[in-house]
């Protein structure tokens, strides 16, 4: 892997990263779902579905190349053609991602000579130069490692990834990237990937918008020469990758939080007692999503009646008079009402941490879901209602 | 009509009406679609059931009486008997209506003495007094009267409304009362008030928070004496008073994000080009409650890109290839691009006025709709971060 300067947007910082795999890595994604997806995340999901594999990886920071027409969709097939004609590999082999400013073409006129010298720079060890170049908004790199047994053989996990708002389409989007050396099969690749998604990248929110670019993307280069491959998403021995799996997405999603624009306070909510998982998770993110949840705990309030109030938006099924609110370990709100324990002061105390958990039992079933997300200050109204620079 | 002092949180406003109906009054309604709604909410949704009509209207503010569990409960059939006491109609026949704080249980003991005093108060034009008694956040009344014309016959329809969060569950939730003294039977109003209350307070937004109290109230007073009552949804002399409904409807909501905390603009949100107009609504509101869209118009900036990226993130069909969007008159974006006779210090200089007009096209069919809301400021922060006082 290497990162270089390329100018796309800002002078003196690395802007442009390639990171070249091995013969017969496998890969796995989950990109956005909006429907207004940037040219790249077009490219990479008709990339997945050709099941061709993975030979490289290029990903731009300062422009989004989203809603940027056909010249958008020339953008990527000259990108790919640069990377397979300095690296020797099929187009389709080559992922894209670009993330930054929406609805500017991107100029791809100088990637071919950056990649020229990018290729002569190639190390195995580059994570935080690539880690950097990915960035937009974000204040620091977000890096993660795991290692994992599988067979009686360690092999390692790592990942990167970047976001700041979620999003901020101006200079921002939620991307990772992640690797393994294990011997996994495509499709138990696949399978883990959107499992572990599903408890991390996709229990988070900044501020409840969606990015025209989110992507994520996981390459197994572990060839078949280690040992028999893991194919079967039922095969048990899979079970520690996706274990290491899970922990490194959460590590990196909750750093997307804590870079969350603007933030004063990182929050973790737990919802119990619904009916099933899925509901829990829209339960929590009904609530991790209220400006008016989110502003109360930036002003320190343990305003317990903001949570009754997003628990009720959220649609999904509640019920009222049995639900129990805690903040931290204090209990709030028991079988619809204030507790007769609650003693304000001693919440307002606990709201003054720079780390919150709300937990909520809904009263209705027995799944759970746990989500995390950051308040609403006055910093995130400056930095997104600055004009854009 | 007639409004007092009560009491119930602040000291030296008016925070208690009655409003009394004449015999033969009907009465539709609109409630809150939260899984928490207050005990007042549960309790007019039975009065309406049991289609008894309606003889009286007392609403409070200062306290929402919502999760306040069997204690809740109480309170509201203590105010329905006080009023069946002091003006002689069945409880049944009382609708009841409370805003402000949530989870605080709701002391109705002083409300007997002071429907004993607002008895002898009672007057057919104090509409000031009575808007003025259910504000909670907001900074002024909100009132409108129409005229219309039923069989050569002139009738009135007058109606007020509360609320500047949507909603600040503190202080504030969406009310809105309206009465005719046209002779309109009961399922013409209930169809006539469902139809318009999604083209006017269903399609506001301030923060895109649900009240556990909005609740939506029309009463027709009108009764058969004075000529024969539309009794027949379909009847077309109706039309009418349908029309003079959309506009008060939409007036009062207007009202409202006139009202909205911390604004600085009011923005008006059309969306065309939609498969049907429930997608074109969604899509509206999905940028209208974008914190990125919002902040952007705080500050000025005409960033299409946070459109984009709203109508991307609401679900609904959009062709991203087809896509226009216009601020003002401005074309900005056309056919999934920025236009070529976009000038950006044109956009940025329509983005100085205090009434903000977007469009947008998604491309796909043939239905619209319009929805207002408003800007997302440091004001509001500050007015919703602050401790409860």
């Amino acid at each position: 892997m290497a990162a270089c300067e390329a100018g796309i947007r800002y002078e003196g910082r690395k802007d442009l990263m390639l990171i070249e795999l091995c013969e017969g890595s496998r890969v796995a994604g989950v990109f956005t779902k909006s429907k207004t997806a940037s040219a790249p995340v077009d490219w990479c999901r008709e990339a997945l579905a050709s099941n061709k594999g993975a030979r490289a990886l290029i990903v731009n920071s300062g422009n989004a190349n989203a809603f940027t027409g056909m010249r958008g969709r020339q953008a990527v097939e000259m990108t790919a053609d640069a990377v397979s004609a300095n690296t020797g590999c099929h187009p389709g082999e080559v992922f894209i991602a670009s993330t930054g400013v929406i609805g500017e073409p991107l100029d791809v006129s100088t990637f071919d000579g950056c990649l020229k010298s990018l290729k002569g720079e190639l190390k195995s060890d580059g994570w935080q130069d690539a880690a950097e170049a990915i960035m937009t908004t974000d204040t620091f790199p977000k890096l993660s490692t795991v290692d994992f047994a599988l067979a009686g053989q360690t092999y390692t996990l790592n990942g990167m990834a970047k976001g700041a708002g979620m999003i901020a389409p101006d200079m921002a989007t939620m991307l990772s990237f992640m690797f393994t050396d294990a011997p996994i099969g495509r499709d138990v690749l696949q399978a883990a990937l959107m499992e572990a998604v599903d408890l991390s990248f996709n229990s988070i929110t900044i501020d409840g918008d969606t990015s025209t670019s989110d992507t994520v993307l996981l390459f197994a280069t572990g060839g078949s020469e280690q040992g028999e491959s893991i194919d079967d998403p039922k095969d048990p021995r899979g079970d520690a990758f996706r274990d290491a799996l899970k922990g490194l997405t959460r590590d990196l999603a909750q750093a997307i939080v804590k870079d969350g624009e603007g933030l004063s306070k990182f929050v973790t909510i737990h919802v119990e007692g619904a009916e099933t998982t899925e509901a829990a998770r829209i339960i929590a993110l009904s609530i991790g999503n209220s400006p008016l949840v989110k502003t109360a705990i930036a002003g320190e309030d343990p305003n317990w009646g903001r949570v009754v109030m997003a628990v009720g938006k959220s649609g999904e099924a509640a019920d009222r008079d049995a639900l129990s609110i805690w903040f931290g370990d204090q209990l709030v709100a028991q079988n619809g009402e204030i507790s007769s324990d609650y003693l304000e002061a001693d919440a307002a105390n606990y709201m003054k941490n720079t780390e919150i958990t709300l937990k909520v039992d809904v009263g209705v079933g027995t799944a759970g879901a746990t989500i995390w997300t950051c308040d609403l200050t006055h910093d995130y109204i400056s930095i997104n209602a600055d004009y854009r620079s």
